[in-house]
């Protein structure tokens, strides 16, 4: 049995533009004699849908075109394992369904709804209740979706007791594993799938086709990396990582020795570029957009997004802002210029000095600058005037250049550096962000970030001589404190046991919890780590700080 | 058996001041001779206490407190029933603890936990997996949790087949029935609670304790409004609502027909005003905030946002800003100071003219204005700049003024008008913001809010002779067209067939769908209505509007 795998970018919604996107992709299996293709979660709407489900009119379409559009395509062409919405008793479901000669065969539903991390599964649709094996060709086959696969092994452990469909698949007679997913991207995520699938395939002695969606959705990135094993855990085939792609695999290589196994997945600076590439990419595509505008301070963080968006769209639909204000070093411009020439981006320098004075004249007696915590603000707000102008009269999206470090502790200006449609970097530590601009330039090799960024001394320049160190604490502290604190859940207690400096801790603790309403109203960022702020991590904003 | 309610106000995350307030109304109940004491929801920790839990020391300490401060008061002194996160083999569970004679009896956890609207339990509990009926004095009782309710007759339909654990409770005998609740307020919920309890009451033959939190906890208010009815259903007492209540009730009472019946909860433009005043109020002081700062245009909106500030902090706690443009009315500075002066607030008038020049100065070619959408947006912006320099330098919380209708639609400058750290009427369409303010004179029996505010054509006065309706359908045409977009989640076609014209339902449905990406962003905004924006409705940005 030949099988294709149809790896695709589905933008969530599109119904119409999804539903024509998998035809051409059945016909497309079924011209090289196909007898299968499979396709991802909840193909038709993307993933996530969120509460579009919610409208009964769009699950209605939905089904729709399944059924007539791409159903009529299985009568004589290749059956198809696809993801949808279903409706039953007026209870919705997440489904996989078998589509064979022109008929849907009994429904798969998913039996395990994620609701930890950015998921919210059990807000739209109900468990299954009864598993069963589907007969695809002469294979009695477990058809699955996503965190089905989760249960088993030590893999993954959850709040809750859950119980395993695969055993109750496998008991069943199951030889082969069908996985139909939308698992988005962190660092260190491909390592755990490579991991648990080997190890199911052994312990089911499973073939496993594992589909995973690709693209960016909001804040999410799916990578794709589709694999195949076969029933010895040898890893096969593993497709393309942040694109799509459509290939064939033949069943019976899925039950023998493999000639050649793929190597293990490779997770390091490479992927998380490729990641944030390819989220900015399709978030600046998806929302109808072809360009960005971003204010270039001369720092490493706008220049890391500078030069992701040029790898993303091309510089030519890149604008930079250099916004001096009276406190800015002359370096400052000096590296955004350079920066600017390397990557060779649309720049303009607009000096923020007149409308800073006509604000000071209101609100101060003498007009003089008393270079407090306010003014600080009101020039990176003035910033974040200029960036939206741009993207407001010249149909620029504004990216936010902020990082995860900063936006944990409140070192940054609601309204002004936090402004902008997509916040590219916040969910990336700042030491990661230097690591990102130093290893560009390895890639690139040459200066494409100029050296003066990543070597000097962070600042904000927001008054005279400031530096982020008078403020924070070295980043070298802060960032593995912040792990600590926000990715595992540990408490000041349990990170002062790793030996760590109490009052640092408690300091940053107390950063952290009280910048929760700057977060609140942050633009959505591109997750790359197991805990990104936004739908990742969910806090109260009045609260106390025991 | 004289039992006790205690209907408290408690903050998120406050374990320690939370747990003193319970210790207090435990020795208060003690003192008058009370055989038990009830607490709502999730007592120690508030509700929602969200990703809280997810910190094993926070549940620990919750714990410890429960054991170490709360449990050695029954000894000798009233039983307890208490709502508190509990943790077993690693699980954690929403329970409602029955502590007597200083031990903690077989823990009652929660069996439905909501993930519908505002809710998210699954994402950190589960389920309750056996049900026990507890003695309490002579009473078997059935001991629930909020939402293990709303699952008899016909009164909550929600997408999933469910249990319904009353129904296992009262088979296996209980009498009495105790429901902790965290339950939040919006417009109607109050005779959907009474209806439900009043069938339960015939339905089991049982009587009722309904105890629910009160108080504003970021988006949610509590509004209380605990109940009491006999087993013939009669209410026999409503506590107050949004307010706190300690009363005690006679068990025997419970159980024999009523002297007198509380009439029927009322539900009105009073309870609206009362929501949003205990909203704003818990707000600001849960946040360490004690005054609030808002723009004043002339217009409805703000000046319904200040009567409710002052109302909420009193008027020596509020600062307007008056920040005409060149392109503002007479009438609407004169009519902002008449609202000042009616409020007594104090308020100041800045002209926005220098900046807004300094801005075009930089931005077009001779200086002159374009006239465009860039620069309404960039008037609205400074004028966002100047409410925050005022939150930032002096201390204020900072108040959005928007309403549902305009945040719906995005008639609204992101960073503009929308700033703030509370958007106090974003959950009220602009026609519920007319009747609250014309209430709002009628119940002071003057002309607090003027009436030329409330009487002249909505403006946002960001360019010559601009009206609300040259860019809307009139309010009385877009709220309800909104409401069955939004609430009902009904499609165009659905909503075309109730009446409304093709192409003005389209029109609306592309604006709020194109919003999303402003609502994001938008300030924690006051839950009024059975979908507010924020976690109520959840929207991909990214996406198609087919």
């Amino acid at each position: 049995m030949q099988i294709a795998v149809a790896q695709l970018n589905l933008k969530v919604g599109a119904l119409n533009n999804n539903a024509a996107k998998i035809k051409a992709s059945i016909v497309r299996a079924a011209d090289h004699g196909a007898d299968l293709v499979i396709f991802s979660e909840l193909s038709l709407s993307g993933y996530p849908p969120q509460d579009l489900v919610l409208y009964k009119s769009f699950v209605d379409r939905e089904w729709e075109l399944l059924e007539k559009e791409i159903l009529p395509l299985t009568l004589g062409g290749p059956a198809v394992v696809i993801g949808s919405a279903y409706r039953e008793n007026g209870f919705l479901y997440n489904a996989a369904l078998y589509l064979a000669e022109g008929r849907i065969k009994p429904v798969h539903r998913k039996s395990l709804l994620p609701n930890c991390a950015v998921f919210n599964e059990d807000r739209y649709c109900g468990p299954a209740s009864g598993l069963s094996v589907e007969m695809i060709g002469d294979l009695p086959t477990a058809i699955t979706i996503c965190e089905d696969i989760w249960s088993a092994g030590d893999y993954e452990k959850r709040q809750c007791g859950r119980t395993d469909p695969l055993k109750e698949l496998f008991t069943g007679g199951a030889r082969l594993l069908i996985n139909i997913s939308a698992s988005p991207y962190h660092l260190g995520r491909q390592k755990q799938r490579e991991d648990l699938l080997a190890f199911l395939a052994r312990e089911y002695n499973t073939g496993i086709l594992y589909i995973n969606q690709v693209g960016g959705n909001d804040e999410l990135i799916f990578d794709g990396s589709s694999l195949v094993y076969n029933n010895r855990g040898q890893l096969l085939y593993r497709a393309a990582s942040f694109s799509e792609e459509f290939f064939y695999i033949e069943s019976n290589d899925l039950f023998k020795t493999a000639g050649t196994i793929c190597p293990p997945a490779k997770e390091d600076l490479d992927t998380v570029l490729q990641a944030l590439t390819l989220g900015l990419r399709d978030y600046v595509a998806k929302t109808g957009f072809s360009k960005a505008v971003l204010g270039l301070s001369g720092g490493v963080d706008s220049a890391l997004v500078a030069a992701l968006a040029v790898e993303a769209l091309g510089a030519e639909n890149v604008l930079g802002l250099i916004m001096p204000s009276p406190y800015s070093s002359d370096h400052s411009v000096k590296d955004a210029l350079a920066l600017a020439d390397n990557l060779g981006i649309k720049r303009q320098i607009i000096a923020i000095n007149k409308p800073f004075t006509a604000y000071l004249d209101l609100l101060n007696d003498n007009g003089n600058a008393l270079q407090d915590l306010a003014e600080e603000n009101l020039q990176a707000r003035i910033r974040g005037n200029l960036v939206m102008h741009f993207s407001n009269r010249e149909g620029y999206l504004a990216l936010a250049t902020g990082n995860k470090s900063e936006l944990a502790v409140g070192y940054c200006t609601l309204y002004g550096d936090m402004a902008g449609g997509l916040a590219v970097i916040a969910d990336l530590p700042k030491i990661l962000v230097y690591e990102l601009a130093t290893h560009i330039n390895k890639l690139k090799g040459k200066e494409f970030i100029p050296r003066d960024t990543i070597e000097k001394a962070p600042s904000a320049e927001l008054r005279p001589d400031q530096k982020d160190e008078d403020s924070l604490p070295p980043y070298a502290l802060l960032d593995p404190i912040l792990q600590l604190y926000i990715e595992e859940n540990l408490s000041i207690n349990e990170i002062c046991s790793r030996g760590y400096e109490q009052e640092i801790v408690e300091k940053i603790a107390q950063l952290v919890d009280k910048a929760e309403f700057k977060r609140r109203q942050a633009a959505p960022g591109l997750r790359v780590t197991t805990r990104s702020f936004g739908s990742g991590r969910r806090m109260p904003i009045a609260r106390s700080y025991e």
